[in-house]
């Protein structure tokens, strides 16, 4: 296996999961908040921030007047004049580009489809889920009311989707901007893995 | 194999003739135009005009206002009252749904996955392509100038969405409305096809 895998989900889609299988089963490492911390240490920002802004865009002027002004970097050399979140998103941009030099992986959300585009020839996945999968799931992993888990999702896949369009030339979920999208509420997790598994040794075969 | 398997696709993508190899690995009947000719069958509607309207929605009322005058029923009850394409499309709609009874096939395009999404499970799925493929492949199909090809996809495409927008409730090429979504450039038509069966066989797998 010699690919590197985008995979972009829907909030309580499964995607990390199938993800975190599926760079098991092909034998390659699996980035999902690790890609958090490889930014951190590459670009010297302190990691809470990057799990605090993670694929979240604010577009606040004020909001990003005063992250700006914060002493983010320790050489100070750092994008100096930017404001907090795109700091952190080209600090991720650049341990995204530093983690594919090292070869074939599997890599959750972080646009990183967008990011690896031009210069990497990666698989791309979408992985989104029906609604009544993707609330059952949710409620399993948060400690949230049952009545405040669907708006919670749309909240979350809302901020991913503008995450994802302000900082790519794309619309997130829009098919053709993937190689394969597909429903996990149709197959369930495993099977889900099985076909994206099926699809890279097809797209790998000579 | 039980499933009912509908198939949306981009111009140029190759869908066709994936859906054909598909229902030949399947064992089941396929519908592309076939549809067409059933649909023209049970109506009594002439089958000229189904191809003449064959996923093209008209929204200009002088044309719906002259069409629907026209004389299209031998027996003169088929929706008196309608424009001639939305009795078009009210004939198909019923084609479509004789077809889902008979049993497991294939259907390209013409919203089936819509109209049968109430009362049949089916199997959706969406096939597009990369541009310089879908050139290659509709210049060895059609007599056109080179320097055209482009814009007669694009053209198509927009057609066929605005017909599937009109109609049914959701909007053409949107990932989540499938269960799976695929870019046939990658793969080329052969192993998209057999990525198309594995997946059937995982998801009728018990």
């Amino acid at each position: 296996m010699k690919s590197i895998i985008t995979i972009s989900r829907e909030f309580g889609s499964g995607g990390k999961e199938i993800g975190m299988k599926l760079a098991e089963k092909l034998g390659v490492p699996f980035y999902d908040k690790k890609l958090l911390e490889e930014a951190a240490k590459q670009s010297g920002i302190c990691e809470d921030l990057f799990h605090k802004h993670d694929e979240t865009y604010t577009s606040s002027l004020l909001y990003s007047l005063v992250m700006g002004a914060y002493p983010v970097s320790s050489d100070g050399k750092l994008y100096p004049d930017m404001p907090l979140n795109h700091k952190i998103f080209l600090a991720q941009f650049d341990a995204i580009k530093s983690i594919a030099e090292k070869g074939p992986c599997v890599i959750i959300g972080r646009c990183a489809d967008y990011v690896l585009a031009d210069n990497y020839k990666t698989v791309d996945f979408f992985i989104f889920g029906d609604m009544p999968e993707k609330k059952k799931r949710i409620l399993e992993r948060y400690d949230i009311e049952k009545t405040k888990v669907e708006d919670f999702i749309k909240k979350t896949d809302k901020r991913r989707a503008s995450y994802y369009n302000y900082y790519s030339d794309r619309k997130w979920g829009v098919a053709t901007h993937y190689d394969l999208c597909v429903n996990s509420s149709e197959l369930g997790i495993d099977k889900t893995v099985d076909l994206l598994y099926n699809y890279v040794m097809l797209y790998e075969q000579e």
